[in-house]
């Protein structure tokens, strides 16, 4: 019942590498404003910014040993991605395992717990989007699963999935969307590009989107 | 019952700078410990400090629409103040919207919700109070209304009533009280000005303040 | 049944400022993964890393009165710990109070409730971790004790107990067990160099740690 | 600046006990889904369902000083609204002041905090909407004001006003708007009778209200 | 993007009602301690115990347009599951609705929002297990989809899967899995029967459990 | 560091009992409002109305092991008071478990954490006050401690302090004061008896308790 999948399929390393560029608000309307994890998994230092593709962690409440099982599994641009069977704001995470995880060519952690050393992760440039900040130490007792589907912050991840995460928090695109998901994105952006300047310009949403009819056939009143 | 109103009254704009000017801990104190916003509401980056001339919206949860009719109300110097109609996270104001406040001369945002594109609107210097950050999409379906008094994170704001946000919150004042809350929140100011040299001298508070007899009358006893 | 307690015993000042360099995780685990206060205990800014020894405040809610009566108990080194007698997030702390705190040595505040002036109290650089910023005043109605065991943030903290406190949160050692506790982590600081060089090598935590054989032993599957 | 306003106005008493028997849900889509206070205001037994006119207090937190005022100006069919000034979850009433309230011809209560002797009061039949069940004591040391507008968990409540409560949670109604919303929620009472006659005998909503071909024009797919 | 399945597989209903005779505890446990959804989901009222297949709905928030297109689907022993894209606690369903349900040989009702009339819905014994109880009204507006998967309250629910509610709360079974979990659950609870009659006549856990020997192999001291 | 105290003192059983028959709020108020467990602790059925000696545990999060080491401990009239090292909701405790406490004389259990088959042990009347209502089961692996001082939802309870619980919710009586505690409980109790009758008479507690001229002496205006 607990078990490691060795081999997962992940997206183009292109796709995924221009998909964290789009960034999370670009990604989650592109694919149909579908795919964010909980507002409450913040980072714990602003300004990171990536796509990777999702090795995933079932852990039991404040047991990580599942995380060294993980990070065997885990190829350069990978990010784990771990979601505690019942919840947990337990550190799960610090700097060693970061320095591990650096070895081994993996780019962060989205965590639905706590994580801690965060001075030195932030430091060190790792970074880590997490429901909590907390010291509390974890034991190495109970098996969880390696790269099987979670439920992680309200939302389904599976392994291989690609992750995109910046300031305004984490969103999962599926592996076998990622190519369409990524051409939706880059016409987005080009498309904002247009209205950002009539904005800029002092030209208003309800003119450029053409709103005020639709507002008045509503009952909409100007008093 | 939907409505905007295009009319409002606003404190005098040396009033309302000035207030801003006190901050939140400040003016609060001055108006007898009343007007705070909830304590959720954090800014989206340190630093910022506003005094602004509230633009209200009324919204339903998860839905823009009226944001982009509110702005066409904005004046400079004028702040966005958003409560929607039920509890919401979604994130109903981003880069672009901020484009448009800033080419209307509007300062800021206070939103009982979400907000999402925060490293743009850090660095377009675009001050936000808002209960989280979520990229959560919005749709444009359902009337709400402009101007009219909103409870806004536990606090009643009218149309034209000065907002003070600072990194230790947000605080409203009543339109027609800002210049004899200003002129309290400067002699506020003041006073406090001669204490603190008194304490930075090592002076104690239960001496300046004379609450050694009435911390002994209420039975306080040094063992 | 109000008292404050004028005389404590407190740990050897080399071993408390010694203990806040090893950092908050560190001592958690070096004392038995014991003593952190709550996740919610977030420090008012980034890069404070301490130790002290505490003065601990029962407090009314919203009643900052033995804050006053506390400041004139505190020895250079010392750090304030506040928690009230039932939830508030009032801000029983601001930059007035953080001025006397330094004439008389003392070097921060944890507190389960609010704090406000934040700006002013980082450029001060007096850190403050707390469970809310708020700037909600207080009054001076109703007595409290200053120098008792207090529960603040899940945890017990008796005056004199040693308040580890960095990015992390806030941890608290036992006065009498600072010394041992300190060569415990002073020995799991040695060790984890040893780890981290091995890890940043590329070697696997399941190798280092010889987890492989447990984990096939209780069931462990690869596929 | 602490007042107790001794005379308001309030509805016709039979309007309010009519409102009372439609329901909070009726009434709140009634007045055009408006009036909900916030829905952790939870009653402390099941059942009770009311219609009563607000006499408002604005307490400080954890002290219920104003209660023992506010009752005085408690006239029969008057029910309690306390909002405190900043979050508490103390008790504030208990089974003596319900005595009282009860002397007074008062009906209930409807507090933003906690509430104690929940066994006394449910045997009693007196009841309340709470934040929280809590028997933390209070203090009588600050003035509030009573009979004030306050913002009670979400909503504004002026005194007057008509509140109505049921297992639902709590809604108020503009005293002045009472007499138009009760009509409007006989009319949609009357309305709901015919169409939960037809919901019953296995008519769908979709062709009730007429709705398969709106949902087609928005694109939904039977697959 | 958004559909409706109409044709859905389901498990053998003799085996969806034995399901919900065990409870979620047990089942929880015999399919390997996962499963359920989380703690704040609550029953309207105490003592409703079932088993049923899920039929899904993905809604907007405050939109209850779907649960009107998802009742079309609903075959007698079926209960709505409803999630929505983003946190709501709006009152999506209430008596209508569930005279609408009981008309179609629906059971209940899981929803990741809030539900209103629990008065009513109580008397009509129709079971509903929420996140909150609120009269929150919604609209029409915007689509979503019937009988995809989604994530309810932390847990993935497909259409067909087999829900299990009782007091204890809400768990679900794989359709495929129910089965083989039914015969694990009733091994489970006749093995408990036997353990039950044990400690009723004052054996230990401990001698039970032969749990002796391996809490003094782990350090475990008596003093 | 992992231990079982197997001899600890308990307050005189009669103490105990009598102390239970007073109630929660009494009793806070009695020893100077101190002793209560957070409000959300909250009884599984209401009615119950306990006083009971402390047998402590101290758990790891999800971990029940020291359940059964602590059930041996348990004398008749002992309650168990569960705190885990690090937040957790998981159910720790069911009917087998209940059973066991219930053929050694237990009477309860207090847990800030999660408690199963809540149906089963409102049947065989086993009152508990838990922070949630929660099936996940837990694992035997990690030990924990028996008979010693826990932190348990904010409060400090030492083995063999008075738990009394009620409607209200839980307070700790220190073992050592349970006597002069009972003995101030009563008189209170007398007290308030005479104060009802005036109140349900309608005197009003502004007269009884003569607050006229301190609240006038404040400054409270009546308008």
């Amino acid at each position: 019942m607990n078990v490691v999948v060795e081999k997962i399929e992940r997206a183009d390393p292109d796709v995924v590498k221009a998909l964290g560029e789009c960034g999370v608000a670009t990604v989650h309307e592109a694919q149909g404003r579908k795919g964010l994890l909980a507002a409450y998994m913040r980072p714990i230092y602003r300004g990171a910014r990536i796509g990777a593709s999702a090795v995933t962690i079932s852990a039991p409440p404040a047991d990580n040993w599942m995380v060294h099982v993980a990070i065997e599994q885990v190829r350069p641009g990978d990010i784990l991605v771990l979601a505690p069977t019942s919840p947990s704001d337990a550190g799960y995470f610090g700097d060693l395992l970061a320095t591990s995880m650096l070895a081994r060519g993996g780019v962060g952690l989205i965590i639905d717990a706590g994580v801690r050393d965060i001075a030195d992760l932030t430091e060190m440039g790792f970074p880590v989007w997490s429901k909590a900040v907390f010291a509390q130490g974890t034991v190495k007792e109970t098996l969880g699963s390696v790269n099987v589907p979670v439920v992680c912050a309200d939302e389904l991840v599976n392994p291989g999935d690609v992750i995109v995460a910046d300031d305004d928090g984490v969103c999962v695109v599926r592996r076998e969307e990622a190519e369409a998901v990524l051409a939706q994105a880059k016409a987005r952006l080009a498309n904002e590009e247009a209205k950002r300047a009539r904005l800029a310009a002092g030209e208003l949403g309800l003119d450029i989107y053409d709103m005020r009819g639709r507002l008045a056939g509503k009952g909409l009143k100007y008093v």
